[in-house]
């Protein structure tokens, strides 16, 4: 089948998808956390050959390691992913909530019911956990999706979809067609134009994935590009606090997307509890970038060469300011809507910086790195997105749901609500159960 | 000033815009809508320019009636768009509501508060009224707005937008740049490009603005295509109901996108019932169309062409179908997603229906003519959306804005909450007020 095929039925599959039950979607998600588990040794087996390929690539210094240690499952691993697809099975059914119910007139009953958004297009690079993860969630939320992972992780691509796939088959009402696995960058390519069929495109991968995905489709995408988190140290913050936050922002995992890259101090801040904090980033091994203001304080690197840089290791640029305004308008100039923090005792200014900084994640006295579907409480999260529509910040099971609105009526027509002798509507709010 | 510099400005002025309250916004509400009465007779002046213009065209044959229609500004038509923007002034902001609330920890609170989108994009053809709705809903919604308006409506469109901007002025706190109009292609086809600085388009027109849209932005649309509306009569339909929600449908105002095209008679609902319905179509004036079977019923005008036909006049497609899956199908094969309608009496026919017909709107026993933003109790819309992200249906104030995660703590910080000896998360749910 080639992906026009697949991604039609894929669609006719959704249909049916979306009105499945609650139980049979929690039956399909116990049915491939099994199978996962019954499984292992062969999708383990189908790694070794991927990992094997990997390692001459390696060795010939065309894979990072990075890549090389992201593309390794072990059996930890793929128990964890499998745990995180059953932590699924506790959270509600997100299809079916009445999200706003309306009275328009007796006896005619406007509900807005939360519903799949029907087929996603998924594009990753060399993580194959990622199949398990991103299935999990299609499948509590009643969606339908093609995958398209990287060359380098095919086997085991391979093995994990078979796996999930056979397990699918097994549970009544389950509709055939619902995943599909794309391998080659022509499918890919082929994926973006099929907008007839699939409803929302989600990269994982860097920054040019996006881009590129951006550029050649119509379909809407969901998605991050950088990560360039920034922290804003008060004139009022304390500075016990900013240094146990601001290390942990910078170094608890400097390569994630909501690690800090950037540290701005308000010129009225007590030197002393400038040098403080400093001194202790240097002392938890962070290289700093700044100006000659900076450098008179603590031995920096160089200047900030541009204010947009993600380092993604333990280096920071530092820069100071001289009040929350030059905060957030430095933040919303060179921020990339991700996560941003202020340190700060004084409500009026954090209330300024919490209004003012446009991005999906604004925080008050902790640390950046909280931001992840996990640590929200959503159970898992298919990525982060830093757009402005749709779903913002960590989206988890609800934003890859959207909404339909049921009208139910007794015959009513609009003839009778216009015109001189127009009915009024009642617009009684009778409320939703979210 | 270029369209750059103009995106750059009401860029700039959307951060503030976030931190308006509800009674500036409110304030700016009433300005602009005592500014739009004061200054009805200038305004009514320079859309006589306008029509002058659009008289010669119109004798010289190169302007449709209809055109011509949108274009005229009445005193009448002026004070309805006044009086929908005063109704705005009693809904409750819908920037700053908590839509949710989280405990991740003790004194550790997670928020989901939302907030305006920033920057609209509108694209509008020849119909002025567009310009004080738009504002008025992105006043409300605290979000600025480029606005392009056709060609033939320019001396309208300026003499609204400069009552608008004027009455802005006078508004303490009220950010300059907020909205700007734009007049020429070349203006609108460089606002397309401006992905830094504008969150979202809404093309209103035609089937043709929405394509050239969005085969030429990376940003996202948000608007609908046709209008293609069906409505199934079941087996268990009762024929007046049938009869008087099918004439609302198709004839109350068959130029709405929310207008009915399709009839999908279900082959076991009794004959008699069936010629009824027909015949009282034809008595209304509908033109149908249909194959040898509806034509053994009726006179039709011929077969169906093609089923995504949107007439947008009285004339109709007729089809008989074997039960309701196959009118499910029909739907979602060939309808636009925008309302479809059931009339039935069998409730766990309806529920498939509703269930299954992947649209906007879902309608049981009632007129697809209710779809709009009014009728739905929002006060006004932007328009309907028939895509499958961040809103459907008519679209208000809601779909105006997004969230953004407020986290408050007290200097937590991620390393705590990971390894071996990890506090665990609380995640307490405390609601919302939504």
């Amino acid at each position: 089948m080639n992906v026009t095929e697949l991604a039609q039925r894929a669609k006719n599959a959704s249909f049916r998808l979306a009105t499945l039950s609650g139980s049979v979607k929690n039956t399909a998600l116990q049915q491939v956390a099994s199978a996962l588990r019954a499984h292992a040794d062969e999708i383990l087996q189908a790694n070794a050959l991927d990992l094997q390929a990997a390692q001459a690539a390696l060795a010939a210094g065309q894979m990072k390691q990075a890549l090389y240690e992201r593309l390794k499952l072990t059996p930890e691993k793929l128990e964890t992913t499998v745990r995180g697809m059953e932590q699924l099975l506790a959270l509600p059914d997100p299809v079916g909530m009445v999200l706003d119910e309306t009275e328009l007139d007796e006896g005619l009953i406007l509900q807005k019911i939360s519903c799949p958004i029907g087929v996603l297009g998924i594009i990753f690079e060399a993580r194959p956990d990622v199949i398990p993860q991103i299935c999990a969630l299609a499948i509590k939320s009643g969606n339908a999706a093609l995958l398209k992972g990287g060359k380098e992780s095919l086997h085991t691509n391979s093995a994990l979809m078979e796996t999930i796939l056979s397990a699918l088959s097994t549970v009544p009402g389950y509709p055939q067609g619902s995943f599909a696995l794309l391998t080659s960058r022509e499918e890919s390519a082929q994926m973006l134009l099929e907008d007839r069929y699939i409803d929302l495109i989600i990269p994982r991968g860097g920054n040019g994935l996006l881009a590129y995905v951006k550029a050649n489709t119509r379909i809407p995408v969901l998605g991050h590009a950088d990560g360039v988190c920034h922290m804003y140290i008060s004139a009022t913050a304390d500075v016990a606090m900013a240094c146990d936050v601001a290390v942990d922002a910078k170094t608890q995992y400097p390569a994630a997307c909501n690690a800090l890259e950037t540290l701005l101090i308000d010129d009225n801040w007590p030197l002393s509890k400038q040098e403080k904090l400093l001194h202790t980033l240097i002392e938890h091994g962070v290289t700093l970038y700044g100006d000659a203001r900076v450098g008179a304080l603590v031995p920096v690197a160089g200047p900030v060469e541009d204010w947009h840089t993600e380092y993604g290791e333990k280096k920071l640029s530092v820069r100071f300011v001289p009040n929350v305004q030059a905060a957030t308008a430095h933040i919303n100039t060179y921020g990339s809507h991700h996560t941003d923090a202020i340190i700060s005792q004084d409500e009026q200014e954090v209330q300024l910086f919490l209004n003012t900084v446009d991005s999906a994640g604004v925080y008050h006295n902790c640390s950046t790195r909280f931001a992840d579907g996990y640590r929200y409480g959503f159970g898992a999260e298919v990525g982060i997105s830093t757009g402005k529509t749709h779903a913002r910040g960590p989206v988890g099971l609800t934003g890859l749901t959207i909404y339909k609105y049921k009208l139910r009526g007794n015959g009513q027509k609009v003839a009778d609500y216009v015109g001189p002798h127009a009915k009024p509507f009642t617009h009684k709010k009778r409320g939703g159960n979210v």
